[in-house]
């Protein structure tokens, strides 16, 4: 980018909301994965009109365009692999608009933070469930241009489930609406169902309607132990389909009770195949029994060996606490962690699970498992020493074949984290060329100049 | 078309399966409309490869080429507008491919009938939600091309929520899958989500991959009679912001209740300004009186003069004959209905009745209005005098004011019917010069011939 071209996008956003100084342009240079890349400059943007002028801009110009929320993904989504310009929205397009009770219904800058929202909505009784792992600092436009999904997906769904409606610019620079603050809407193509998990490609997104659930009264916590972690995803799957919807049926294998044992020390079940922790609600007591009783059913049939109720707050705290810190937790195992987020129909889990041990056999390479079985998807973790070239390609070749088997198994590369840098190597495994023929004609559609967020998704 | 075109088309089906006799083309030529346009074949593919053979020959040559499931649409969706081949799904591509017990999903073919799903998933314990109210004939391919809602959507959502994988054909011929059979995928755009609700403008519908849930043991229904439309609809969007969920929220205005009852001699309490009927369902009876008593105490709070509950299933049959039969009803009131199925956000209920009023005493014409209001969609009923051309078209008139108030409250010209021929004259009222674009964008991505189902959406 030249000076002039700085100058002018600086004249947008003003003085103190455009940057090309070392300080800033490593500052927004990387994301979760941890790589680098440089953009020009840094952008501010205050409102739509300006996200518009500056989009236009850049396509006028051929720059390069970045969006970027808080930049925890997990994929390199938010990267400038081109240069160009990052578009930063947390920094000032950070409010909740409106908090629409009648209606249940929230509108939202793109930047505002997600546990931002679950507070101010569960201040007022309402309930917004979609509550990734980095709740607490990704971004909503972040979470719609990901779907990220959550722990309570396997009973509330997606980001996806609770959009109504979006904003967006487009690379043109138009202005555009896609969807109604009402429940059905069937008027025109459904643009926000292409918008959403199109990370940062299609068009940037400059507010949210998102729908809200009253929040239920009560909530209970439990804990399954397993022998095996085929008995353990065994159980998942009967029990999803038993007629109980648990909020959450989380999963932790022995690799990862043991690395979180290792660090916190907080008397888990060292000798386990597998644990299961899962979380009913609903508005009646009776029912949160109902639903429990269920589930511990479920679980003994298929072979657990205790089954432990969280009996309050305190207790329930406790059980989570090892699924929370699971991801740290099991950097034990090796400096660098090939974390994928592959998901499988349930009852692919055990055949996924196996194949997998397989694999980190095969390979010589430890993979640590936990992840929200309740709706199928896995975190993979491949630990290997960073510093070992020989060890780090291992663990590249481990991680393709587990794609392999997920495809094999009718799943996908990616339940939650998109694909990215990352992963755009391995969607040749996932689809036909016919397939991403109609990715690129739809993205050309789009965005002709490709100035929006180039070089992602293997496009 | 040529006779040698339909000859290499019969080659591609078989001597049985392709014809171009006026009593075929006549039986092909209509759909819930009404209106007539005469297709130049119709052919009755087999499979997915024919389909593709099939479109990819209409590509070459540039025949426009009309995907139909049941015919049932009430915007003229599967009119053969240009001539060309109407491609009937219905005959040979109706077969449920597949029941997932383990995973809760159900796997069939476009031409597959709602109530055909519907039945085989309840007989082993299942439940697909989405219920419009022509479950008894329009197929899974009109309903996932439509997005087509129901009774239930108040609680379960639309056809939308329950698509989790699609198989197409292009324009172009190819054959493309979209979407998994696993609750997340995000790997690649989101084309199962465009494909949904494009009216077979993009893609022919080849397979449908649907989410099922366990059906709720218990259910029960219920009846408030109120004084006055208002204090109805505000009875609605202050019940379902009150933490219960009804399945279904309908509504009845007076000329409804009234042309019903002369019908049909119910008991209904014709001096009535509006009645709701509702449902609820759970697995525990304890969770069925809750909700239920809630939504009395919330009807009473608003105004309601009386609330009948059905003991029994007869008695809920009972309350519901008068939502069955309100569509047949209200012919009473003029040999032709302008029928539309607008939708607002609930709060906006109140006042968009209102001013319904207002416009059928401006216009002189009568507008009985029932439908939806859970999800605040009204099916609003301009009924005229067919013969009677200045009524015709003041009617007309009517429903242009109906839908510029509806946009002017935040709600859309389509809830659940989809724009088609019917409604694309009012494009122009809901989208902007760039919206519209960005349609055109995409349809051109899809189908630069524009061969599929052209002339439709205003494109
Ligand atoms: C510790 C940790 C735990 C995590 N747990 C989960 C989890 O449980 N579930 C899950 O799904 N993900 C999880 N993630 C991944 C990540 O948090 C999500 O993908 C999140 O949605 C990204 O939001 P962000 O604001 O950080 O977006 P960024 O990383 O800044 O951007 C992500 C992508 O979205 C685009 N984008 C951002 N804002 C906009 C906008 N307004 N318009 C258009 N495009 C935009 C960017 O261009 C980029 O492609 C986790 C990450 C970390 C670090
Ligand atoms: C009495 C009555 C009651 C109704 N009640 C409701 C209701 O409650 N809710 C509601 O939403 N609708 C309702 N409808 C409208 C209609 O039934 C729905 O739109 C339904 O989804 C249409 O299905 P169909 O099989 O009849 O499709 P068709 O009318 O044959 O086609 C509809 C559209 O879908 C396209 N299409 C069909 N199959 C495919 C395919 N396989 N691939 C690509 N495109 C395809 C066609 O080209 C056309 O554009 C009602 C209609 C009637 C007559």
């Amino acid at each position: 980018m030249t000076q002039e071209q700085i100058r002018d996008l600086r004249a947008i956003v003003g003085e103190e909301d455009c940057f090309d100084d070392k300080a800033h342009l490593s500052a927004y240079c990387y994301d979760a994965t941890r790589e680098r890349k440089y953009p020009e400059c840094v952008v501010f943007p205050h409102n739509e009109e300006e996200v518009s002028k500056i989009v236009k801009y850049c396509n006028d110009y051929k720059i390069p365009i970045v969006p970027r929320g808080a930049g925890s993904g997990f994929t390199g989504g938010a990267l400038a692999v081109g240069g160009g310009v990052v578009l930063a929205l947390e920094k000032h397009m950070n409010q909740i608009l409106e908090i629409d009770m009648e209606n249940m219904v929230a509108r939202v800058q793109p930047g505002v933070v997600n546990m931002q929202l679950q507070k101010a909505v569960e201040a007022v009784g309402l309930f917004y469930p979609p509550d990734p792992a980095s709740e607490h600092y990704s971004t909503l436009g972040g979470n719609v241009s990901e779907n990220a999904g959550g722990m309570r997906a396997a009973k509330y769904g997606i980001t996806k489930d609770f959009v109504m409606a979006l904003r967006a610019v487009l690379p043109n620079g138009d202005i555009i609406r896609a969807g109604k603050k009402t429940i059905k809407d069937v008027a025109g193509y459904n643009i926000a169902g292409i918008l959403i998990a199109s990370e940062g490609t299609l068009g940037v997104i400059t507010e949210i309607t998102l729908k809200l659930l009253s929040k239920p009264k009560y909530s209970k916590s439990a804990m399954g132990v397993f022998p095996s972690i085929k008995s353990a995803m065994n159980a998942v799957y009967k029990t999803m389909a038993s007629g109980v919807t648990p909020v959450a049926m989380e999963f932790l294998d022995n690799l990862t009770i043991k690395a979180v044992e290792e660090k916190f020390h907080k008397g888990l079940p060292k000798e386990a195949g597998a644990i299961l922790i899962t979380e009913v609600d609903a508005n009646l007591e009776e029912e949160i029994t109902r639903q429990i009783t269920k589930i511990q059913e479920k679980f003994y049939e298929n072979g657990a060996n205790d089954f432990i109720i969280a009996k309050n707050e305190e207790e329930s705290v406790k059980l989570w606490f090892a699924r929370k810190n699971a991801s740290p937790s099991i950097s034990i195992y090796g400096s660098k962690k090939l974390n994928e987020d592959i998901t499988v129909p349930r009852s692919k889990l055990p055949e996924l699970l196996e194949r997998i041990a397989e694999v980190s056999k095969k390979y010589n390479v430890l993979i640590p498992c936990f992840g929200h079985t309740g709706d199928g998807n896995v975190h993979t973790n491949v630990m290997v020493d960073g510093t070992k070239e020989e060890e780090v390609k291992r663990g590249y070749e481990a991680i393709e074949e587990i794609f392999k088997i997920t495809i094999e198994l009718g799943g996908t590369l990616s339940g939650e984290h998109g694909i990215g840098l990352s992963k755009a190597p391995f969607m040749k495994l996932a689809f036909t060329q016919e397939e991403m023929d109609l990715f690129r004609a739809i993205k050309k559609a789009f965005d002709p100049n490709n100035i929006l967020n180039p070089g992602k998704m293997a496009l």
